[in-house]
């Protein structure tokens, strides 16, 4: 029998693992077209949190009661689809459990990049370094010499989106909680780190910009949103452009977000735009072949937070709004 | 002797009149290139507030016990410039007085625009316009079709947007304060109309994209920022613009402003964008032949709210943050 999470109960504010039942489920009857997987590799992601919720977004909420899915890296045990083969790597939305029946049309065969780690598929290489390479360069537009700010920058976009702007000639100021994770960023190539739990975040970036000899950021990568963004507005230069890709700090509370810097937007002709990484299917091949050759110039290095077993998964997502991971934080079965 | 208005002290949240005074100065002497006019009109407007504190910003902050400067059409008594003679009426920037001395380079001879009142020069054809004009069509991009929501509609700007929104086919909800200013926004042609001292603007806003048939807002022209910003991001369709050309409720307050729907940015890939028109310096000829158009089809209304002598001038400016104007807020002296 396969095993899969299931939610138990929505959560209201932050989840617990009390909201999450792991249970025996019936796999469906394996019809033509579709691929029966074992999971390699199966991926959290902060944006699940929204899918926990009972409201329509740009992914439906998860249901109750039935088997949460995800992001997953796993091994075609046997196919009735053209072009797939038993042994088969694959990328599929069939995550959250250990078997899956998926259909062959939402599965992707590893593209073979030259001994990448499959793993790096749900991260690096996957919607993760997608989401960092679009936003940085296409929606914010970042280029060569400007001053760039990315919040929670040790984290499994933020510190793809270090290394990227690094590669492109940025200068890079990161954010993260604590003295390891700061050392982390700084390890990435980033000029500048502001500590966010060492005081307020618009002090320790006013001070970061000095110290990178910047007028002000150009641009700013938002994974936090809440006192990131306000300081953001606050250190805005004229025309800078903001790529809005999460605001990690809403999401497991009611209370609204305070802005007192806000009104800099018209002073500064800020450009703010919120993105997702699904917009940019069509341009995946573009992607692959500029981050594969990232990493195999060591430009860009893959991060990974690893926990074994499927037992461990809610704790794994929870592990995200705690600041657990370095990297992407990945569960491997 | 010529009389001016100086800031005797800088405002701590709503100005008073105490922080102004009526004083005579000496006007400068009339060098080669300059022009001493006789003020017929002075503009008060909001950005004025931002000039009242001591803080750098797109345009340098009022001196302390000083002339204070902004908008004024003014009548030429004598000229060292060539190109202006007396009598000729000029837009310039030496307002909040009776008479000035100012560089022929600063002052704009009023174009024939087939019988406009000099005072359109103040409004629907000068700065006031030209915000609602290129905030509309060019930093929201608003075309045929969108639904249009533009706060503070009952104002200087605010009016002028909705009446360009209609000539251009868009749907259009205005928010106003009170039923008199409902009327009037109605009046100018907008579909729906949140009156805003009656309940929750979100409330009110979803009820009125309803009324237009709509799915929710393209475009949001933001006069008002705070819940009026808040209520847009809850109603926004995908891909929404927002072009924010004020704040006007954060201007006089040192609370911060808070957002419960910001992270629908992401969600929707909203675009906010703020702008100041000084940037559209250079297509002002686009503007003028445009407008002047719009005014004579009588598809745009010039509406304005005239209060008498120089005296009167501090309370003018203060009923800006009170709502007391219908359309733009003028000096007559």
């Amino acid at each position: 029998m396969a095993r899969a999470w299931h939610l138990k109960s929505r959560p209201d504010g932050m989840p617990t693992t009390g909201n999450f039942e792991l249970k025996t489920f019936d796999l469906p009857k394996l019809e033509e077209g579709s691929l029966k997987v074992t999971n390699r590799w199966l991926s959290v992601d902060p944006y699940m949190r929204g899918r926990m919720n009972d409201v329509k977004s740009y992914v439906p909420p998860f249901a109750l009661d039935a088997p949460m899915d995800g992001g997953a890296i796993g091994e075609v045990i046997e196919s009735k689809a053209e072009g797939f083969a038993k042994g088969d790597l694959v990328l599929h939305m069939g995550g959250w459990r250990d078997e899956a029946v998926v259909t062959a049309k939402t599965a992707l065969k590893l593209p073979d990049l030259g001994g990448a780690d499959p793993q790096q598929f749900l991260g690096i290489l996957g919607v993760t370094g997608a989401t960092a390479y679009f936003g940085l360069l296409d929606v914010a537009g970042a280029k060569e010499g400007d001053t760039v700010f990315v919040s929670a920058a040790a984290g499994a976009v933020g510190s793809a989106v270090v290394q990227i702007a690094k590669a492109k000639g940025m200068k890079v100021i990161g954010s993260a909680g604590g003295k390891a994770k700061s050392d982390y960023v700084r390890s990435l190539g980033a000029d500048a780190v502001v500590d966010y739990r060492a005081g307020p975040i618009v002090r320790g970036l006013a001070q970061a910009v000095k110290e990178v000899a910047s007028e002000g950021i150009d641009v700013y990568f938002d994974n936090v949103g809440g006192d990131h963004l306000d300081a953001a507005f606050a250190l805005a230069r004229l025309n800078a452009r903001f790529a809005i890709c999460g605001m990690i700090e809403g999401y497991n509370k009611a209370e609204p977000s305070s802005f007192r810097f806000i009104m800099r937007i018209i002073a500064m002709r800020i450009r703010m735009q919120g993105f997702i990484v699904f917009d940019y299917q069509s341009r995946m091949e573009e992607f692959y072949a500029a981050m594969g050759a990232m990493l195999k110039s060591g430009e860009v290095k893959a991060q990974e937070t690893v926990a074994d077993g499927l037992e461990a998964m809610p704790d794994a997502f929870l592990g995200l709004f705690k600041g657990s991971n370095t990297g992407k934080m990945l569960v491997r079965l």
